[in-house]
């Protein structure tokens, strides 16, 4: 049975990047994602194509079961999870409160502060019971610090990143490395930067900041940090650390 | 009508003492509690006593409606909400994750992150509509870090501290003041930390701090603190301290 | 004997504000300042005019020696510290690498940190012995992060707030009490604010800001903090706390 | 002319280790200590027989203008500084105000905080006109905390760490990457934490966290973070990251 590497929110920025450089290094990708199962199938098929393993699994996290449902899947068909990425995020733009519906805010917490807890929680026993494993969990600046309009996601995030303080305080020991990995600025992903903004503004803001230049956090490049920190000798585990673009200004030298 | 201060989770520790200054200095009290109208209605007597103006609400703050039909109720029927405190807390003492079931993880956010979001959404307007008011929150320290066993805790807190810098931002010039109080230590209260421990426990942990010698946070000398607060003059104005006693380390000083 | 007020750091801004504020109250007022003696004894002369005592004290806090000799002679002539002001800051202005000298850096760090320590290390000792004490410490948002051009205000400021925790954990329960006061945002304060600027500059921010907006920190509303903060019953001490215009964002929602 | 990757604080632990890695991977390790120029002509021996490049050069970094010259020299004799590692700290143990001499504290700042300003002013122009470098600087949980005892470690790391934010404000977008590197417990380093606790409590810390069982921070594993770090592509930097043992707790979850 194969070593897995899960990926939470496997769209074609960091998830799909982290997806790769795993599989490149001799994990099997297992991708997730709520939607496009088709793009999911080109991520698989380019690992494929360059000698890896991967699959596919349309996964809602916010349905009652599914991380958990998935998680044996995986586990009984696939192989033991060695390293779980969470990868979904709860950005919704800048709302100010009145536009901020009692059930947005709901799904924020959901999808960046409960389903993490769920996915721990379903995950953790197994790896204990096999000595360790690593739990990879992408965050945002709004995790340190709120800003006007991001009611949902400060709140969302900030819950996010207490949980891992807590998770890692009662697992490190365990042998589970739980890693917070800060990405304050614009990453270079079609499928949430992108969306957001649409494909004008996106393409806009990339030429803005320099398709050349690396204005923008290049996922690709990302995922040499994850998995270095994946590879951490136990002796000497991180767990918090930001990234940003080298033209960017740090979140606390610079306006939103 | 009266300049109304209500205080959501008005047991006998800060929010009977919070209430009990401003109606000193006032103010109408309104009380609201889930249970132990008795208990409520003696801090109300005990007010009226002093020739002050209070009334107690029963309120379960997680049930849909509920904060919102009471600012209505009160501001329908008391007077303008001046000066609201969220003093509901989520702690439940330390629960390892296989202890912390969903539910129980839900429901801290609840009282903790999701009634405070609703009590602004519910309150701000109207405030904004008079020109302004005045949100305490008080907190913890689990809201600043995640320690073992608090992943329902500090998950609800660390979203409580980042939304109150989102409503922070984007009410502050709107001349809304929230503060968001950080409580690093025991607080001498019979109806939450007494509850917590029982009886017998509770007294040997004011015994050993010493009742004579303000080891414990003493809740009638915080409400100073939340009344000069709720009144600063809106050129300086606090948004973040802490509270502690002298006799106390500060939680990046100590042990859990 | 009268109890003292020391304020090292007394120009017409914080300092001076927080001198009256102590008089009114009934401490004797001891205001020390490099230069401008004329200034600190109108100061002096307004604080008598309202029946209060105060005394003018020439002092360079950075020569060797000096901090110890004032506390000595305050002592012996005038009477105990019961709460002492470190009001010396160390902005002066953006600076790159290149143009801050050697000299300017360590002279920074003279006045922000080492004289606090000085300070300390002088007057902590009575302090203990009478049973307790306060000092208050002014700050700035350079003591917790570093905006470009800032390398010597950054570096003593950090320095400075590391040292007021260390002072808090071997002294709080020893009855003295430390509050590190976070500044975030311009002070309405000629002498130094006023004087950095130069008077032109200096009125237009003030025009701009609106002198009856209350867009800059009037001190004579922050020395009212500053007074609440050292009376706090000892049982709910705050160590650390931030005083912003309501018009102005937080340092963490803002560019520099 | 070779790459060179300059070491100062070259002893047993973090520094040589460094300077072995860097030296593995093709740059000339130079490498810098007060005293103890056997220990360094050792650990140049030992990648010279690896088939790597070093040399050892004493330095008292205190001393005016000896940072300056010996980046002079380098440069001029050896080759470009493309990496530097700042590895000097200023932990003297746990000292009381009362026996933290003035001379101490101002020497703790010399080593700290000043070091680093000085360093940065000599190389960063160098840096800047090549198109940029990598600045590792080692830091201490006391950068962000101030324990009792700690007034000279933590008031020198406080500045630290806000030099390091000022001067990546500064220097990121001209190419120089700035890392502030936390280490937040013991490290098993004979010539630092071994020289202060003795031989004898050195080696019985040792076992009792465990010599095969990873409680220490091993000094050849963080080489690899350290490495790391200093090849991250421009796109995605870290500025700031911790590193622990697996079996230590948090500095937020426990006691010094």
């Amino acid at each position: 049975m194969a070593k897995v590497c899960l990926v939470i929110g496997a769209g074609a920025g960091i998830g799909g990047n982290v997806a790769k450089k795993f599989a490149r290094e001799g994990y099997h990708a297992a991708l997730c994602r709520r939607s496009d199962e088709e793009g999911m199938n080109k991520l698989v098929s380019a690992i494929e194509d360059e000698g890896g393993r991967a699959s596919a699994h349309l996964l809602n996290a916010v349905d009652e079961g599914a991380i958990e449902d998935l998680i044996e899947k995986i586990e009984g068909n696939i192989g033991s999870i060695d390293v779980a990425l969470y990868n979904l995020g709860s950005q919704i733009g800048n709302r100010s409160l009145d536009n901020t519906s009692l059930k947005v805010f709901e799904l924020g917490w959901r999808m960046a502060t409960f389903g993490l807890f769920r996915l721990a929680k379903s995950l953790f026993p197994k790896m204990v019971e096999r000595g360790g494993g690593t739990l990879l969990v992408t965050s945002a600046t709004a995790s340190v610090r709120g800003n006007e309009g991001q009611h949902s996601h400060a709140a969302s995030m900030g819950g996010r990143r207490m949980l891992c303080q807590t998770l890692n305080a009662e697992y490190a020991s365990k042998g589970i490395h739980v890693a917070h990995i800060l990405i304050d600025g614009a990453v270079d992903a079609p499928d949430t930067l992108g969306k957001m903004l649409g494909p004008d503004l996106f393409q806009k803001l990339r030429e803005s900041r320099g398709l050349e230049n690396d204005g923008l956090l290049l996922p690709e490049k990302m995922a040499e940090t994850y998995f270095h920190v994946a590879q951490q000798h136990r002796s000497a585990w991180t767990h918090e650390l930001d990234l940003r673009s080298f033209s960017d200004l740090a979140w606390w030298n610079h306006a939103p």
